[in-house]
């Protein structure tokens, strides 16, 4: 048996070549200064990712992945991407940027919001039942020749991911703390990578909520940790609900110096401080980074934390911001 | 009787100047494609400046004023300014960047918030009775040498705000319609100086709510238009109660092509739009040029919307959402 996977770790080569492919399809997001949330031991910046396109950093991956994909020899005229969540907008968004077809395979429960949200962007979406999205995607990859644009598994999703980091890098060389969503692995992964290259002296956190930690467990570990998807479905924090895949596990392990956890109330608490005090509309699963901040016990020094997605459900937004 | 004020209009070069002086200070706003709200007959971008420190565009023009005077031969210790509103955060925040000592004269009824969020940026508050601002202020001037710094009636202070309109420009060479909010008229007027320089092609639309219209009025008449405070009060825009000054007055009638008024149910619902579809909190005042977008009859072609400011009471919030 011999590895077919690649699986070397992406490097800042990497995301040097993703931040060249994806400049004015997505946006340079500034790093804003929160006098109103850090002091003089800790200032703190927001990295903003709630005002790309889609409202959430997953177009940085997708739009790699896709320019990645049309610049080798065989250009697709098709991609496929299974999600219910912010990477199905990217995928279709970045599609349409590029005049490709995308089909897009959600799960039948997925609330007609996101359905069609993700149809606004010209894409096909394909319902299926539950636990049979990666066999329709591959049946329809099949069928198109399209290109699978997986959800973080993917070196150049995760280098396109990576970007973040490297603004970080050019906007704050002094950075000494960043704080990092954790899920699936890839925004963590790219983040840390490009921060461990060009600010050594600085710390990298990820941030899971207590009722999704199986990556805090994991590094503890050793190896990854499967927390069964009915745990997982218990926060509120929708978009950390997924686990690393091998190769995105392999990079935490590299680039991460820890993993705080938060509680479901910190997650709503940060979500409210973003909005009176920072302006900024925040999903939970992008306000978990602030929450790990408030929980206390991060490094001194210049800290960031980055807000990953805007992507609430008005209802739920109006009920968080009242309690 | 011969003139004393500099009635000279803002040039492209004093705003170009003023970039270069506020550079590291402010945030250089990314603008926003906004898919969400635009459509193929008029693309749309936001201008977001609820994302300066102090949650408004008014730290352009304080940076700039204070960093003109203290370029001068007899740079000041102390600087003064009466505002109850943005401008007071931003003088006292941009004098705490010069080292600068600052006096912010506020009414007496400013709630508690404001004076607080003033003073924890180290300024002086010095609370004065109704109509009194002007001559409390002069007094401080008088006593300490400091320099007061006018919300609006001011070159420097115009031109500092005409940066938005240089950025715009920068990463919008082809935008056909810009939307501006217009109260005593320095973000207007410097912006408008800007755009009509670099983008010759654009319009320039001026927006107030239907209850504060002095600006409309005055230029359909040719001359300022006088309301009285218990009117323009009425509006939920407590931003836009102001009204220009001859000064600013006399750009506005050079850079605008006109002025659009709201509703104030128009303004709920903007504000409703920003945070639901572009994850920005708004205030009340800052939505007005998406409002005025959304009544209808702007030119086609690309057009921009400034957000102005993102101060806005949680209750206030809380309670538009829910309409």
């Amino acid at each position: 048996m011999h590895q077919t996977r690649d699986m070397r770790l992406v490097t800042i080569d990497d995301v040097r070549a993703a931040a060249a492919r994806i400049r004015g399809n997505v946006v340079r997001t500034p790093l804003l200064p929160a006098a109103w949330g850090g002091d003089a031991e800790r200032p703190l910046w927001v990295k903003p990712e709630s005002l790309q396109p889609i409202g959430a950093f997953k177009v940085r991956g997708a739009f790699n992945a896709i320019a990645a994909a049309t610049a080798g020899p065989a250009a697709p005229t098709d991609v496929v991407a299974y999600s219910s969540g912010n990477h199905a907008q990217a995928v279709a968004y970045a599609a349409a940027a590029y005049g490709l077809r995308a089909h897009i395979v959600m799960p039948e429960e997925t609330p007609e919001v996101k359905v069609a949200a993700t149809r606004d962007h010209g894409a096909r979406v394909v319902l299926c039942g539950a636990g049979q999205r990666e066999s329709v995607a591959a049946q329809i990859v099949a069928e198109t020749g399209g290109t699978l644009i997986p959800p973080f598994d993917h070196r150049d999703v995760i280098a396109g991911q990576g970007t973040i980091g490297l603004e970080i890098a050019e906007d704050l060389p002094s950075v000494r703390t960043v704080l990092v969503p954790v899920s699936g692995g890839g925004l963590a992964s790219g983040t840390g990578v490009a921060i461990r290259a060009l600010c050594p002296r600085a710390e990298v956190f990820g941030v899971e909520p207590e009722l999704a930690a199986d990556t805090a467990e994991g590094l503890r570990r050793g190896h990854r940790a499967d927390w069964s998807v009915a745990d997982r479905n218990r926060t509120i924090a929708d978009g950390l609900r997924s686990q690393p895949s091998e190769l995105t596990f392999a990079h935490l392990q590299q680039v991460l110096d820890g993993i705080i956890t938060v509680s479901e109330d910190e997650i709503r608490s940060a979500v409210r401080e973003f909005a009176y005090r920072a302006h900024l509309v925040s999903e939970p699963s992008g306000a978990v980074a602030l929450a790990a901040l408030r929980r206390g016990g991060t490094p001194p020094g210049e800290t960031v934390v980055i807000l990953s997605g805007g992507n609430i459900e008005p209802v739920m937004l109006r009920q968080i911001l009242a309690e």
